[in-house]
């Protein structure tokens, strides 16, 4: 982590955050020459990034051996209309990380990743589950990258014209976008005696996603938590 | 557009509808052999794609002579909750769109981008706006791509557990995540004669961004987005 701060954009605390706010982030890397640009579920444990597919897949296969990746998480708060078009703008939260993607092979840390991979969104979660079979977890790639170093960029300012524009006659406004939860559909299959657990009761309708996500990320990895609290 | 279709994936109405449906994209590119992964704005008029930034950004700087670049956009739909953890999942549809980025140089052609790049969003809106200084044009760096080929991704069906499962006293969901618009905060700034034009009507407030963006891409590109609706 020592790199972290290269780009001297925000402190560790704040790339943690953002990151931990998100369930989706994008991941490239080079195939032949070529960029590619996968969306992906990941999550974060200390300064490692971890996501997972198909053991099959073209992504997974092409990323075991140390490659360069870049991880970037966006969160998009607002569109800005601005009395000009060159201060049109968007708020907006991300981070890129770089480092370079390793499979998880050690079969212990393996199991402990496939729990993580759940629990991370729904603490506790896989403890109620039926079993990973050994068939499932050969199918399951899992790939992690620790964090050489990483930036984020924060524009949270809404308008902002030039100074002499906020004369003129035009409207401009901050149009906020949010990412919320909607109405959890059970499945149809229940059997009839299930009921929703109460440990995901944080993901409530119209709540922010992010929220949620923050809440669970800190229930399963509390130390980790502390750190991205801190700071330190 | 020949490829297009090359991946097989989905035709050419939904890979334009998913991309017309937002406004964020990531775009990757190769910089001395390392992936980026930026976050930006950016539209699509006919088979080509289009986004822009500072002229000193390293990215942009970088991006000017038909650079190889995976263009992708991702529609986070909902988080699955299945009854085992191979099952867990989201439902989401994305497209991954390739080709070479380079600078739009051409004065008349940089000046309708510097239009579309704002009534893309707000149909008509720049004809309403303080025009852009020779400065700002000069400042603004537009970057487009034609769309060699390009793939959509979408996974719609909830929770898809093995037949066995469905027995098991087990709970599972969809939990649908929904990008909506918020309160457009008004500039506090504004001119106390000025009001929110009619044209902004479409961005009302719980609407989701998707819709909007659909709307307005339909108003400014009509013949476009005829070609979107009849997959031609």
């Amino acid at each position: 982590m020592k790199r972290l701060h290269e780009r001297g954009f925000y402190d560790r605390k704040t790339v943690y955050q953002l990151l931990d706010a998100a369930a989706l982030c994008h991941v490239s890397y080079i195939i032949d020459d070529q960029p590619y640009c996968t969306p992906t579920l990941f999550w974060r444990e200390g300064p490692r990034l971890y996501w997972h597919g198909s053991s099959a897949s073209r992504m997974l296969r092409n990323l075991s051996d140390g490659e360069p990746v870049c991880l970037t998480v966006t969160h998009l708060d607002s569109l800005v209309l601005a009395r000009s078009g060159f201060n049109h703008s968007a708020d907006y939260r991300s981070v890129m990380a770089f480092g370079r993607a390793r499979l998880v092979t050690n079969p212990e840390e393996k199991r402990r990743a496939l729990v993580m991979m759940v629990d991370r969104f729904f603490p506790g979660r896989t403890a109620g589950l039926r079993p990973s079979t050994a068939q499932e977890t050969k199918a399951t790639a899992v790939v992690f990258m620790d964090i050489e170093r990483a930036s984020a960029k924060i524009r949270a300012k809404g308008v902002g014209d030039d100074e002499n524009d906020y004369a003129l006659p035009i409207y401009a406004e901050r149009l906020p976008v949010h990412l919320l939860i909607g109405e959890p559909e059970a499945c149809p299959r229940l059997m009839p005696t299930v009921t929703r657990p109460l440990q995901l009761a944080p993901y409530r309708q119209g709540r922010p996603l992010e929220a949620a996500l923050l809440d669970a990320h800190a229930d399963t990895f509390p130390r980790d938590s502390e750190d991205a609290s801190n700071g330190s």
